[in-house]
């Protein structure tokens, strides 16, 4: 297929790089112009402008936030006043609800078609092709874009056809694994002050009740109170827990842990330090505690 | 081994009974009596009292609560005054930290030795004996503990030599899993009221990032809305998370998430069903938002 | 002097009528011209646009929120392009700390003034003259409108020389009323729950510790379950409140009582009616205790 | 009348000297004798025991806690096993609901009565028999006090025939206090982030919404970080929170903001320094938004 791929950040650069790898015509823009030349050197096109990334079958976006994919798509030289009837933007960044229903009504009064498509996973697996893609949008245009998720993930979820679904999912899922931190944050501080190994404790945990990788990954990074370098920085925390609570009040639900997650993110980022990984809010847990 | 057993509940029983199956000499004591029936078919023996389940190497409480086992440790025909200098008692109940430094202190003044091994695990694993054994105390007592444990439970976890810590442990892992359902219900009241079929999105969940049984078992739970039978009755939920909180406030570590546990528990049982499985706070995030 | 007045709501038209009866030179807007009639006849003139009311010294907007506020300034036909230049823009709504920066800097831009002066009090306040007014704004700026707060209020609080001083002080003043409404719910439903009489223990509290009036006027309205007609309404509650959390995430303040009332008013609007006053979320506090 | 006085404290000696100075007979008892020295000079027989301050008409405790109360009660030469069939114990320490059903059910089995009258104020409202006094229990019983009441205190609020109402009134009120403290901390903490003077802000809320003396008080503590000496220590704040949360789970009441003060008195304490006024817990909210 012919693909355009807007965003060459930590995730974008292996997502794009797999869809070259499987064979697709991939026209690459970032920002930062020098990023794109990896991904050249393995035959990718090179576009000067956002508009230049628009003129094949898709154009993925995998940006930072809405307002970078607001620019990117509402600009003048951008996707929707560039994309072609009939063709696909797919939007894998994490954005807000609001804005993927937004996008969904423009691209349609332009005859184009809105797949949302975030994923899951870390840069690593982003390289390795391993992302959990969640998938929502017209029928059709999700079953155009199965060979470019499958070169992509190891599996895609569909969730129907509204767009904004997939980014429900990929925000809720989000603040799964942040009030998981912080789940795994206060019982560490208490068994710690308590006398005990916070190690051991995460080995009776990850080999018992809770043998999911990520109580593994995240308990570890506790433990050893590694924040740095971020594997997802506390920033991007705070920015993906703010989703969730927006959801929460356009679709008027309470989500209590939610705001107990996005204090621990101000009071983080309160002290200046941004480069941490999210699961530092752990060591406000600790704090709290007197847990040196 | 020539073992007491106090404590015939739905955990108690299996527990037993798997000890009679290994082949150690058991005597077992209910307050209803009749409840040993079954295991003095098996070959148990039936004391009238509890006196008359502490005249063995060692004797066993699975108990409801920290007043439970105070009457049957401290009362004047109680453990304590019975148990034989160097003898064992192993409490498997979920009791407080402080009743469990009180036990350790008494028992050693009295020259009794005193194990601490709460287990994890539903009554289908207690029969099953697939527990997992958290124990601690002096390294000779829960060494000659192993073979008991070993019998009851798939894995035994050791904490060291200061009884409590067990105790802490298995108080901390209650917690995290009643946050874990905590998060569960607040993700799927949000997902829910935006439109999305929960047992779809917990697929989703538990064949990706959190695919521990944990998630599967209470987020089938909250899907199904099937709270009854209980598993675990809501006001061990609210006696559980009240046990952590004192711990915290023990040892001066807020425990934010437990406070908000807590809450939910107290608002479900205002309502006056006790009989409701743990899982059943779920409804109220989902009320809260107004799903229905 | 001569002022134009846009927004002739609740509180609007009383401010502007006493503007009208001080002597000042008053034309008004409203998207709804008719609302101006009553003002018409007392001598004030109508314009036809918001343009129409910005050809005097001072202009004063007093709108519901940001949405209306920004509408009225940054349209093409709106203040922002219309007043002259040395004039003054007096903004009374509640809007954001973020909103109220941007106006202070288009406004300087054009070299135009711009004075934040929010008000505390509810409609027959602002009929009688009797509003606390928070001003902020160049000394000069302000200075020259005193004696339109004069006429408005019964006292004028000066916060500098910042505009959206002035709002964070409103907007903070708002979440202590939302807490104290929310303090005065649990310990009611507490008392309550314990068989005393709602009142009498009101009036324990207004005649000894907490004897201010906003004691007397909440504790009132919740224990006479009278929330209709709404002074003011559950979703400005809302509003407010996450405006207090907007300017706590863009300084980085956790406030953990803003989020506690936050979810209050998504559960009371989840049910569905929006026209409860704000003092209804004292209804959940009660419910969750099960106190009918 | 023939009056026992037991718990002289910083309130219990002046409520006691206050009972001399109306002309009362006075027997007092402390655990450290010395202290009596004071009252013995005013006119006051000095007990050597408990049991030595129980044969007159009334005996009033003011002491620390449960515990400090359970003992002078309970124990073989307490006030239960000595005081006269019809004479009356007022306890005026803030104890527990439950200790107070407790020490109603005990005394009242005996012929005794039992009145509860916990106070509001601070020593010197103590020393000036200037207490706000709420009392509960049986009729006859409250009325043959009065005149002790109106002794040491302002006024007296009567809740009806249950001792425990009293007590319940009281918890709630020092709930509602430590509400209110954080309540003023979070508002404070978020305008001086905002580049506001606190004392500015405070100046302006006790002049205009918040006219009660209590956000003078303690408004004016917070902003002069001055939390010592302690005019109510932080460890006795975290006991009175305990008390509001104990009630409101025997009652089923959630309290949310009573868990969300527990956790800031943890956090101060966590830290070690016992001897903080209890308003010192601003200090937390001031320091998660990094105000220094």
């Amino acid at each position: 297929m012919k693909v355009g791929f807007v965003g060459l950040g930590n995730m974008g650069m292996g997502m794009a790089a797999n869809l070259l790898n499987a064979g697709h015509e991939v026209t690459v823009y970032n920002r930062t112009l020098e990023k794109s030349k990896p991904l050249v050197e393995k035959g990718a096109r090179k576009a000067a402008s956002v508009a230049g990334a628009c003129n094949g079958d898709v154009v993925i976006t995998m940006l930072a936030d809405d307002d970078a994919v607001e620019n990117v798509c509402f600009s003048d030289a951008g996707i929707v006043n560039n994309l072609a009837e009939g063709a696909i933007h797919v939007s894998s960044s994490t954005i807000s609800v609001a804005l993927s229903d937004k996008l969904t009504a423009e691209h349609a009064k332009r005859g184009q078609r809105f797949v949302s498509a975030p994923v899951f996973g870390r840069p690593e697996a982003a390289a390795g092709a391993k992302l959990f893609i969640v998938a929502a949008g017209a029928v059709d245009a999700v079953d155009a874009c199965m060979p470019l998720f499958g070169a992509m993930g190891q599996k895609t979820f569909r969730f129907g056809d509204k767009p904004s679904s997939a980014n429900l999912v990929k925000i809720s899922g989000n603040f799964m694994i942040a009030s998981t931190i912080e789940t795994l944050s206060e019982a560490m501080a208490l068994v710690a002050k308590g006398g005990l190994d916070q190690h051991q404790y995460l080995d009776f945990l990850t080999s018992t009740l809770f043998a999911a990788p990520i109580y593994k990954t995240y308990g570890t990074l506790i433990a050893d109170k590694k924040f740095k370098p971020a594997g997802f920085a506390a920033p991007l925390g705070l920015k993906d827990t703010r989703l969730a609570l927006a959801a929460g009040e356009s679709l008027r639900v309470p989500l209590p842990l939610a705001n107990l997650v996005r204090d621990r993110f101000l009071t983080l980022l309160a002290r200046g330090d941004e480069t941490l990984d999210w699961s530092a809010i752990s060591m406000l847990a600790a704090e709290d505690a007197g847990v040196e």
